[in-house]
């Protein structure tokens, strides 16, 4: 985002003029368009309100925008001779479309990280930048020399990251698959995208986990599908539970987290997984098994994969190296039977032509890389010891205020705060007193709950953070 | 796809045998899942029938595999102990979803292309391999250490790269442009998407020119979007046409492709340019003007781009370096109004959480290079020499049977053919020659027209191909 040069010997307000006046005359804001309140455009570039005062009267003067008591200010619609110029009006093209804008809640966390002002980040549920095998990544395309066709590529994925993948599942998790029954994805968010817009149709019962991440992914209303919950005992979710939900509402798909299940950090039962699947097989009901966290267990392996226990091709299994190497590498698979996996492949292929080389290049050689290994042992120690540092500044900082039990494996604390909050004044208040995080209606989960995420900071600033939420925390109250 | 092993002592069948048997173990051939017949699947795997029928025969032994007169051969249902199994029917789930298989032409192609029968390609409309810059982007990969970091990156694109294409923009196209008002994409293809996504509602009217690329984008179909063709003379479409169009179905929208135009090669001109422009800003219809190819230019450059006489937010501007650099990197962009980039960038990052560094970063690295400018005009030379070695073979090997208009820049030529052809009788019987094109039906064109890429295959295979089709189209001529 443009801030002014403060540098500059031209004053603020005549900087801030001429760069609206700029996205005026490119049609980047189309007459009839709204700019941002005085206030707000203050905030957002870091200067006084009088500022972008000055700035708009001139702009006003110029007879560039025009200010309407009521309606805000906004770009004054042109009269340049020959024919009447009608804008299209964009506010009502970006209402339509099917499909959703993000949750209220996660556009107001983004457009609070996007507004410069320094905040806390325990929303981001992703890995700290040096946490990420950047100097195995960097070597990768220093030492290897790239020689791979430009072409487009095979619609299921780089096949050299293919067989790199049947290796890599079959050691980390057991499950048996070939280069054929496997789609390289941009990560889990395509694969579940892929899957709702091809094997699902709309009205379609699906059950998830509740609370569960489902809840936040506003493509399964896009689609038109019908979320229903499945309560979660210590060991995950119960057949009988599926059973209840499928006689009620002719269940199509189940969508799972077996492994440090997001948000809740549960880990699904041996016996339990066996069972489950069980019941899918029995009632011929698909189980979407999302497992990005399973490399990332801090004490013990989780048990096996629902996938590695599934002969009939009931499961389909989603994992990235999102969680566990970097998520701005953009990689991640499904493994599942030939006819879904060609389905999908074509789908993928008429959405965007598939996946860029360079990423799944640097994916299989990363795989392969001896450096691997080690990698993930690190990180698993690193997440421990962030893990710990939050526990530890909670009972610090807020002690009888907040309750949560030790995750054995993923990147989030589940906490239930003892006491009457709302979650979005919670959410705002935190944003105040410098910090954000998940409030967990995010998750479909009941008022009183947040997570936190320990992976994206640096390990200094947890503490600093758990103060400032303990300061949103007794303001909320207060209130 | 796998392939038996022939240096092997193991027998083929056997091999075959054991292939299938591991795939049905692992649940990637579930119970009930139709086998390929014996005739396809020694075709695709290079073997005698008689192979894949002994391989067969002790599966059905084996009592893993059935066959029923009638219904093909089909993997056993399983009969394991305690609660009687149910497949997810896969064949009905993959007929689900609102998006769309691919046009039967288009899938017929690719798995030509795919069976491993060595065929010509003047279908795909992209560079040939030595085309790339690869030289420039393997220098860029071993010389410029990466440093950035890997998180999920900025929803609207790696900020360095906006920066570089609004100079490329502003220089190459004379667009301008701020880095705000530029969203990067995975290329035309995903702009597209996500345009047909979040701008548009089931059953609204769209107006792209006939023939069009358009037509071959089931992306259309599955977002419900009602699509109309607009008449096309040699300067491209007629703003009467537009208003005929808008006043019967009021148009929500117009898709160009003023340059090149895929499949036509037509060019629109200067002043009609103006003329459309005009027309659509006077009844508030959004243009999407799509120009993947005008840096191809062989002769004259085009005239400007629409984007670039819009003052007032009317044109969504998509670009490329699929048709410039390489396919298989997968960068592209679209110029369009703050409202319009935001609403984008925010459905986007629900799809797949944003593009991945890797080739982001490269496309930055290489617009700036200094070798840049050198490969496009290496790359025009290179296709004009193709092109013409084209339309030579043409004219020796088909005289009086296909005509068509030497194109200016793009990638293919437009042929009609000189007599009765039915589209895909004319490429079955050019498969079986040997070489493979996009019947015009493809993009909504009267019978009687191929598209031939002139790119993708190296030099020295053009004559050899059109050969191929001279004999295709005699034959079917014949029949």
């Amino acid at each position: 985002m443009w801030k002014p040069d403060r540098t500059s010997n031209r004053p603020l307000y005549q900087q801030i003029a001429s760069y609206i006046e700029q996205r005026i005359s490119f049609g980047e804001m189309p007459p009839g368009s709204s700019l941002p309140s005085e206030r707000k455009l203050a905030q957002q570039l870091g200067v006084n309100r009088s500022t972008v005062m000055q700035a708009y009267e001139n702009l006003r003067a110029a007879g560039m925008i025009e200010s309407l008591t009521g309606s805000g200010t906004r770009v004054c619609r042109g009269e340049s001779g020959v024919a009447p110029k009608q804008t299209p009006n964009w506010n009502r093209y970006v209402e339509s479309g099917t499909f959703l804008p993000n949750l209220p809640l996660l556009r107001r966390i983004r457009e609070a990280l996007q507004s410069g002002v320094p905040l806390v980040n325990f929303a981001g549920g992703e890995l700290a930048p040096e946490l990420a095998p950047s100097d195995a990544i960097a070597d990768i395309m220093r030492e290897h020399p790239f020689r791979e066709t430009l072409s487009y590529g095979d619609p299921q994925g780089f096949v050299p990251l293919r067989v790199a993948l049947t290796s890599f599942l079959l050691e980390q998790r057991h499950i048996q698959a070939t280069d054929e029954s496997i789609l390289v994805t941009s990560g889990s968010q395509q694969s579940l995208y892929l899957i709702t817009q091809c094997l699902l149709n709309p009205g379609d019962a699906v059950a998830i986990e509740q609370p569960s991440y489902g809840y936040s992914l506003q493509m399964f209303q896009s689609a038109g599908i019908r979320l229903f919950g499945l309560p979660v005992d210590e060991d995950g979710v119960h057949p009988d539970g599926i059973r209840a939900l499928h006689k009620q509402h002719r269940i199509r798909m189940v969508f799972l987290n077996p492994n440090y299940q997001n948000p809740t950090g549960t880990v699904m039962g041996a016996e339990r997984r066996i069972e489950v699947l069980a019941c899918c097989e029995e009632l011929g009901i698909p189980i979407v098994e999302d497992d990005p966290f399973s490399l990332t267990a801090m004490e013990d392996a989780p048990p096996p994969s629902l996938k590695s226990l599934d002969r009939n091709g009931t499961v389909l299994y989603i994992g990235s190296l999102s969680k566990v190497a970097a998520s701005g590498l953009r990689i991640g698979w499904m493994v599942a039977p030939h006819t879904v996996i060609r389905r999908l492949a074509d789908a993928r292929q008429q959405m965007d032509f598939g996946l860029s080389i360079f990423p799944q290049w640097i994916a299989s050689r990363l795989l392969e890389s001896s450096s691997f290994a080690p990698h993930l042992a690190r990180l698993r120690a690193a997440l421990r010891t962030r893990r710990d540092s939050m526990a530890a500044a909670l009972h610090r900082k807020l002690p009888g205020e907040i309750s949560f039990e030790l995750p054995r494996g993923g990147l989030n604390l589940w906490c239930r705060i003892n006491g009457d909050v709302n979650d979005s004044s919670l959410l705002e208040s935190g944003i105040k007193n410098g910090v954000v995080f998940m409030p967990g209606s995010v998750f479909g989960a009941e008022a009183g709950f947040i997570r936190l995420s320990y992976a994206r900071l640096p390990l200094e600033e947890i503490e600093m953070g758990i103060d400032k939420l303990a300061q949103a925390l007794c303001r909320t109250s207060a209130t």
